[in-house]
């Protein structure tokens, strides 16, 4: 299983709307006889592309096990239900690790039992939703998983006084960003960060990644035509408010959002509104790369699913914070977290915290 | 050795204006005949103290082995010589980690080469200087080594907007905060860390601790004589500008100080006039508590020696940040650090991390 989790991971961010998924053939002395993942929406179902490899190894799979990481499905959608694909190839034994949640999907379990398969369930489920975070979120939500990444100093400055942030953190830092970029199907910034450095926001020196769609959140479409967001490494998306002049952007793909409410810590966008666009649109994960405004408007909303922070061995003593006002006013009001991973990168740290069990969004307390 | 190292770092925060020092006898099959540790300043060196412990063991030293975290001293001070005290007892080797550097007591490894002991220097050496960090600051840069401790949430902000602070950090950390405590000869606060939270800055529930001299920075003399830093759990210092007005503090033990000059990035007193005086008074090692400006104006000196960050995993948004100005307006102006252990306390991280060799004070870059 571990396996197929690994397997499933190598297509995080190019398989959405749907899940990643892995699958392991294995032949009764344990041998592997195949495996497979689903690479891309659209195309093979994991269980399909394992079946195929054993197939093309020459293996019988008759009797068989399939370990896969996602219940199998039950429903026809752009292919065949898996289920049937695996009663078909005479598969013996399912050993899945999550059920799917979907009440399209579902059901792949209980069909492979009454076909006479032995039907297991829960192994190393705990590991292989972690893997697949983004697209449960989003069945749970409704609404796309958002990660939140920002780079500081040790006392919590994402620039210097005079506004320079190049570079605060190191070479094999930003080179993780672009990791997080190619797992992300969308990546959202604001207006100021677009006017401070011009990000192109594209991903750089991943062979074969799938480019997020870049999101500029922009409510006065202040965004020139000549940003580097908008050339053509990857789709661009601009969010302005309702009334926001945009004739110096035809044929840009603008969406228009109702203003944040009170309270929302910041004057920008609806943050829900977003998201629910972005989910309309297929989006399954968002990678929200600031600044510190933005960022703030997503945890006053309580839209944060993780925060990964690159933090650098240095000080400045000021300089903008990397998080602005989240409506958050006293201690007991917190956004309290939970550290799940901490990596030295070269010689920063990345720290990767998701929000505690009884966290919620500040605006309920 | 490694035993050495850690018998010495049992008496750090209780030597001073000594060294720590820690020594093993061991007999001819590497049984061991002996341990001791220099406990307090004016008490027994800790190879007196080995000896002294072989003896009452019964055991035989001669032709015995010393190993020794610093180099055995060569003068009479409040004790007699350590070298001479080895020769008599007829040890045929002394081993130790750390040359001496002081004109006092520099000369014991040649004293015992004349008088025909086997004596080698170097071993572990750098771990060994790293348990005695703060004297071997002291005797370099004739001021005490200076540790700044912080506590903050991950977005780098020491207290809500509203002032509380309470808690940010968990009880594992606050703990861990007493140690720091212990293990230093002074704790340094400003008046503003004062006014706030009226810390009391002494040790609790660190059995046979020695408390540490309790200093504030108030240039005004704004301290008021119920504070609780004036009670008599420890004693207490309190720095004033040249022309406080001190006569609401009768008895207390009061240091006047020019003010720093312009650009030290704080209004606050002269950081190096303040270690001076420390110096003077036998302080090796410094706790520097806070708050942000004070931080600040020991950044802006280049008198930080050690960083210890507790960061909370949690968000506030908005609060002030753990460091203020510093005088520094710009990436490449940056103090930078290297990071040297990171650990976690319950929630908590904790991050320590020392200035990189090629750091400089921002004033001289």
């Amino acid at each position: 299983m571990r396996r197929a989790v690994a397997l499933a991971a190598r297509a995080l961010g190019a398989t959405s709307p749907n899940p990643v998924v892995g699958c392991v053939i294995l032949g009764p002395r344990g041998t592997v006889l195949g495996e497979g993942w689903h690479r891309r929406a659209g195309g093979p179902h994991a269980e399909v592309e394992a079946l195929a490899a054993a197939s093309a190894a020459g293996h019988d799979v008759r009797g068989a096990t399939a370990v896969v990481t996602l219940e199998p499905c039950n429903h026809t959608g752009r292919t065949g239900p898996c289920a049937q694909a695996l009663i078909t190839a005479g598969i013996g034994r399912v050993v899945y690790a999550v059920a799917d949640p979907t009440d399209a999907a579902t059901g792949g379990a209980a069909t492979l039992a009454a076909a006479g398969v032995d039907t297991e369930g829960g192994l190393l489920a705990e590991e292989a939703a972690a893997g697949n975070a983004a697209w449960l979120t989003s069945v749970l939500h409704g609404r796309p998983f958002v990660l939140w990444k920002y780079a500081a100093t040790l006392d919590g400055r994402s620039a210097a006084a005079d506004g320079t942030s190049r570079w605060i953190t190191s070479a094999d830092s930003r080179a993780d960003v672009h990791r997080l970029r190619a797992e992300a199907d969308a990546v959202v910034v604001g207006s100021g960060t677009l006017r401070a450095d011009d990000p192109h926001l594209a991903v750089r020196d991943r062979e074969g990644a799938v480019q997020p769609l870049r999101v500029v959140i922009d409510t006065h479409a202040s965004v020139t035509p000549g940003a580097r967001v908008l050339d053509d490494a990857a789709p661009t998306l601009i969010a302005v408010g309702e009334h926001a002049d945009t004739t110096h952007l035809p044929g840009a793909d603008v969406v228009r959002l109702p203003r944040a409410g009170a309270g929302a810590g910041h004057g920008g966008l609806d943050v829900h509104a977003l998201l629910g666009e972005l989910h309309a649109r297929g989006v399954r994960s968002v990678l929200l790369e600031g600044g510190p405004a933005l960022a703030g408007s997503f945890v006053a909303a309580g839209a944060v699913d993780r925060v990964v922070g690159y933090l650098a061995p240095a000080l400045l003593g000021a300089g903008p914070a990397a998080l602005g006002d989240a409506g958050i006013g006293t201690i007991p009001h917190a956004l309290r977290l939970q550290v799940t991973d901490v990596a030295r990168l070269g010689p920063d740290l990345r720290i990767t915290a998701v929000p505690t069990a009884s966290a919620t969004a500040p605006e309920e307390n």
